[in-house]
C-alpha cells in the first residue's frame, strides 16, 4: 500500500488464489443460458416503434456544432436555432449495420482481454462516486490514497474485470489534471483496462495515449486492439451535452469502444412508467450510438441502460428495485435486437453496507444476468446511490459477483457425475463424507465463498461471532496487505511519467489544453 | 400480543395496508414467465434414467410393515430382511398418472385459498427451528409466546400465505401434545392454511380434525376441499421412516396433500456432485409420491427438493449456494417432468441476520422462482441453517418476497404506457416530476418497500442513521402493535377448546394415542 512497493512489486501471478483469501481466479465468464424474454416480439416492435418516433419526431437537443454537422450530412433534419436534431429510422439502421455485434479490450496484460457482447460477462469497478467510506476510517472526500487503494483492490480480487471512470475522485488534486494521476494509478498499481474519463477530448485521449505507452504500442495500433473504453452520458430527457459529444468524438476517431447510457430515472429524467422510460432511453441510446459510426464507421458501440425509478414521496433515486431488475431485462432484449453489446449496472440505494444494500444489489444482479448483460457496470463498490465508495461493499460484491460466476457454471455430466456407483456403495441410512467419489472431489465439488461463515452457531460464537460486515472489513484489510503490484517494464514507467509531466505542465499554463 | 387480545379481535381486512406498515396487499402469486431450463431434454432423461436404477436396483429401506405391504401389493419386489423395497419404473408410471397436477388448499378464510401447481407461487414460513432471536431479547430456545408472535406476523404480512411445521418448537410443554397448542395458535391467531407435524398418524388427524372444525365442515367435506397439508421427509439416503409413514399415510387416506421432500445434502446424504444428489432425491420423492398414490389415488402431492451442499471444510450444511441455486432450478425440470407441483426452499446459512442471510436467502430465492417453484417453503424467518426462528429475518424475508412478487407483475403495457405524449411534452433537459402523466400515477407507478430506505445520506442520518437491521427490528414490533386477531365464530373457539382438551387429556392417560 505504501510507494515503496511501486518499486519492487513481485510478479503478480495469475490465477493465484489471491494471498490468504480463497478467491476464484481470473476468469472470462460467459453466460450459458438463453437471456430471459420479459416482451413478446409485438411488445418489442411497439418499444422501438414510439423509440423512433421520438428520434423523428421530437430529437435529441445537441450542444455541438459538429455533433450537427456530422447529423445534417447523414441527412437529418437538424435546426440550428432550437440545436435539435431529428433522425429517420433509416440512418439509425444504416449506422447498426456498421456496428460490430462484439469486441475486446486489451490491456498491458493481455492475459487479461476482456470481451464484450456474445455470452460474455465483463464486471466494471465502480466509478464516479465523489466519497469513500469504510467501518474503520468513516467517511470522506474522495482523495488520491482511496482512489490508489481501490485500484489495488481492483487488481487482487480477480472478479473485477476492469476499471470504471474514476472510483472516487480525488477532489484534492486540480481539477483538470487529476484524470492523469488516476489514469496512472490504473496502468501502475493494475494489470487492468480502464474507461477514460470523456468529459472533453483532451482527458480521452490522454486515457489513449497512456494506455498506448503502457503497453508499448503506438495509438495507430491500438485502433485496431482497442485498450480503453468510455461510458457517454446523455442528460435524459434527450439532452446531449457538448464535452460528452467530444470525448465520445475523440474515443471513436481512435477506434475505441463507446458506451451510450441515457441516465433515465422513471419518473425524473423519463415517464414514470416502464415502457415509457425504455422508449426514451432507446431512442437516446440510438442516437448515441448512431453518432458513434458517423464519425468512424465500425467504430465499438455498446448499447447502455441505466433505467431505474425514483422515490415518488422524495424524488430521490431508487435502486435494484424490481422495476429496475425488469428493466435490466429488458433493455437486454433491445440491445440484442440492434445485435449490440449491453451494459447495465447492479446498483443499490442504500446509505451503508446492510441488509438493504445486498438485496438491492441482488436483485438487480439477477436482472442484469438475466438480461443477458455483456458489461455490469458499477459492480464492486457501489454505496449511497453512487455518492460513496465503499471499501466493505467492494468485498460484498466481489462475493455476489463469484456466486454469480458459479452459479453460471455448467454442471459437470459424465457418466460418473451421475453417480450410480457411489449411491450404491452407501447403505441406506448412512452417509457420503468417505465415500471415495467425495474424496477424490470434495476440494473442488463446490464453491468456497469469501466472506460466508457456514460454522455452527456455537463455533461461529467462539471464534468471535463476526458478523459478514465485520469480516468483510478483515477482508478488504487483508487484500490490500495480501497485494501484489503487477510488475511494468521501468522504460515504460519512464514513459508514463514523462507523459504526466509534460501534460500536468501543459494543462496548468493552459486549462483547457 | 398479550392473552386479552384474543377475546376482542377487529375484524380483519384483507388487503389493508396493515396499519402503519405499507405492504402488499394478499393476493395469489403467478410467476408469468417460463421456468429457465437448465438442462436439454437428453440431460434430464440421464437423471431420471438413473433414478429408475436408484429405485430398481438399489432400492429404498423402510420401517413400516403397512408401507411394505402397499408396495408388495402394487408388485414391487419386497425384501423383508433387509427392509427394502425395489420398484420398477411401470409402478411409478402408473401413481403419476393418478396424482393430480395441481391442489389447492382452503383455511378457515375461503379468501385466503391458495393454488399449488401451474404457475402460482405460495410463501410459507419457517418451519421447525428449536431456538428464536430477535434483537431485542437475544436467542432463546422455543416457546409458546413466541411461537404466537410468529403466527402473528404470519398473519398480518400478507406475502406469507401459509403456516409451515412448527415455526418454533414450543418446548416447555409437554412433547406429546404441544402440537395441539400450536395449531389451536395456527387456527385462533391466524386465518392461513397450515401444515401438520406428520410424526405418526395422531399429530396428523389432529391438525385435520382441527381444520375441519375451524372451517365447520367434516373431516369428511375436507377431503374434496383439502385445509391442511404436510410434508414428508426422507432421510436420505434411501430411508424411510416409521413415522413418516404413518403421518404420510394418514394425511393420503383423508385426501390431505402430502409433500414428499428428499434431506439430500450434497456431500453428506448424497454424492458430491450436483447430477448424482438430484438423480438420488428424485428417486427418494418418487418413492414418495408413489406411496401416497398406493394409499389413496388422486392425493394430491407435490414434489419436494431440498438439495444445497455442506461446507466440505467442516460437514456443516450450506444453503443459498450456487448449487443450491441450480438445484433449485433442476429440481423443477424434474418436478415438470413428472406434472406435479414443485416445492423447494430459499434457505440461508448465516448465524446473524447480515449481509450473508440476504445475499444467501437472495440466491436461493431466484433459483426456485427460475425453477418454477410452487411452494417456496421456509420463506420468511429462517436464520442459523434453520435453527434458529428470526422476527428480523422474518422482516427481511417479508421485503425480499414483496420485491419478487412485484418483479413478477406483468408490464402495464396500453398506448399510454408507452408515453409519447409525455416525453412530447417535457422540453430535453427537463424533467417529469410534475407532468399530468406522472401525477395521475405516481403513487401506484413503483413498488413502496418497508425496508428499504431512500432518503438521501444527510436525512437519512438526521433522522438517526438507522441501518435495515435496525429498522426490521421496528418494523416487527409495529407489526405486532398494529396486528387484529381475525374474528372467530364463538361457537368454533368452543368446539376448538372442546377438542384440544378431550386429546390433551387422552394424550396424557397414554401418549401414543
Amino acid at each position: 500500500m505504501s510507494q515503496d512497493r511501486r518499486g519492487g512489486g513481485r510478479r503478480s501471478k495469475l490465477g493465484r488464489s489471491g494471498g490468504g483469501i480463497a478467491q476464484l481466479p481470473w476468469q472470462s465468464v460467459k453466460n450459458p443460458y438463453p437471456p430471459m424474454q420479459m416482451l413478446d416480439e409485438e411488445r418489442m416492435e411497439q418499444l422501438h416503434k414510439t423509440s423512433m418516433r421520438i428520434l423523428s419526431e421530437l430529437g435529441i437537443r445537441v450542444m455541438s456544432e459538429r455533433v450537427m454537422d456530422l447529423f445534417a450530412k447523414a441527412g437529418a433534419i437538424v435546426d440550428r436555432e432550437s440545436n435539435t436534431i431529428r433522425i429517420d429510422e433509416s440512418i439509425v439502421t444504416e449506422a447498426l449495420r456498421k456496428a460490430p455485434s462484439s469486441f475486446t479490450l486489451t490491456s498491458r496484460n493481455p492475459d487479461k482481454q476482456v470481451e464484450f457482447g456474445g455470452n460474455s460477462l465483463v464486471f466494471g469497478l465502480v466509478a464516479g462516486p465523489p466519497n469513500v467510506h469504510d467501518r474503520v476510517n468513516g467517511r470522506r472526500p474522495g482523495n488520491l490514497p482511496d482512489y490508489q487503494n481501490f485500484i489495488r483492490l481492483a487488481h487482487h480480487f480477480n472478479a473485477i474485470h476492469i476499471i470504471g471512470n474514476q472510483v472516487v475522485a480525488p477532489i484534492e488534486l486540480p481539477a483538470n489534471s487529476r484524470h492523469l494521476d488516476t489514469y496512472y494509478a490504473n496502468l501502475t498499481l493494475s494489470d487492468l483496462s480502464f474507461h477514460c474519463t470523456a468529459i472533453g477530448r483532451a482527458r480521452a485521449m490522454d486515457g489513449i495515449n497512456m494506455m498506448a505507452i503502457a503497453r508499448g504500442i503506438s495509438v495507430e495500433e491500438m485502433r485496431a486492439s482497442p485498450g480503453v473504453t468510455t461510458i457517454i452520458s446523455i442528460n435524459s430527457p434527450r439532452l446531449f451535452d457538448d464535452a460528452m459529444a467530444e470525448g465520445l468524438i475523440a474515443m471513436a476517431e481512435h477506434g475505441q469502444p463507446v458506451t451510450v447510457t441515457p441516465f433515465t430515472l422513471m419518473g425524473a429524467m423519463t415517464p414514470v412508467t416502464l415502457a415509457a422510460a425504455l422508449c426514451q432511453q432507446n431512442a437516446e441510446a440510438l442516437f448515441g450510438v448512431t453518432l458513434t459510426q458517423l464519425v468512424n464507421p465500425g467504430t465499438p458501440v455498446m448499447y447502455g441502460a441505466f433505467t431505474s425509478n425514483v422515490d415518488m414521496k422524495s424524488g430521490a433515486p431508487a435502486f435494484g428495485t424490481p422495476e429496475n431488475a425488469k428493466a435490466n431485462i429488458i433493455a437486454g432484449q433491445l440491445a440484442r435486437r440492434y445485435n449490440l453489446p449491453y451494459r447495465t449496472s447492479n446498483a443499490n440505494a442504500s446509505n451503508v453496507v446492510d441488509l438493504q444494500a445486498a438485496y438491492e444489489t441482488e436483485m438487480a444482479t439477477w436482472g442484469a444476468v438475466l438480461g443477458g448483460a455483456n458489461l455490469i457496470y458499477h459492480a464492486a463498490g457501489w454505496l449511497e446511490g453512487g455518492l460513496t465508495a465503499s471499501y466493505e461493499k467492494l468485498v460484498l460484491d466481489v462475493e455476489i459477483l463469484q456466486n454469480m460466476m458459479e452459479f453460471l457454471r455448467p454442471l459437470p455430466f459424465q457418466e460418473d457425475d451421475l453417480g450410480f456407483e457411489a449411491i450404491k456403495s452407501v447403505p441406506a441410512g448412512g452417509h457420503f463424507f468417505g465415500a471415495e467419489h467425495t474424496m477424490s472431489r470434495y476440494t473442488t465439488a463446490f464453491y468456497q465463498p469469501m466472506l460466508s461463515n457456514w460454522q455452527n452457531h456455537g463455533a461461529w460464537q467462539e471464534a468471535g461471532g463476526k458478523d459478514a460486515l465485520e469480516r468483510a472489513t478483515e477482508l478488504w484489510q487483508q487484500a490490500l496487505h495480501d497485494y501484489e503490484e503487477p510488475v511494468i517494464d521501468p522504460a515504460i514507467r519512464e514513459e508514463l511519467d514523462a507523459y504526466v509531466a509534460r501534460r500536468r505542465e501543459e494543462i496548468a499554463a493552459n486549462p483547457e489544453a
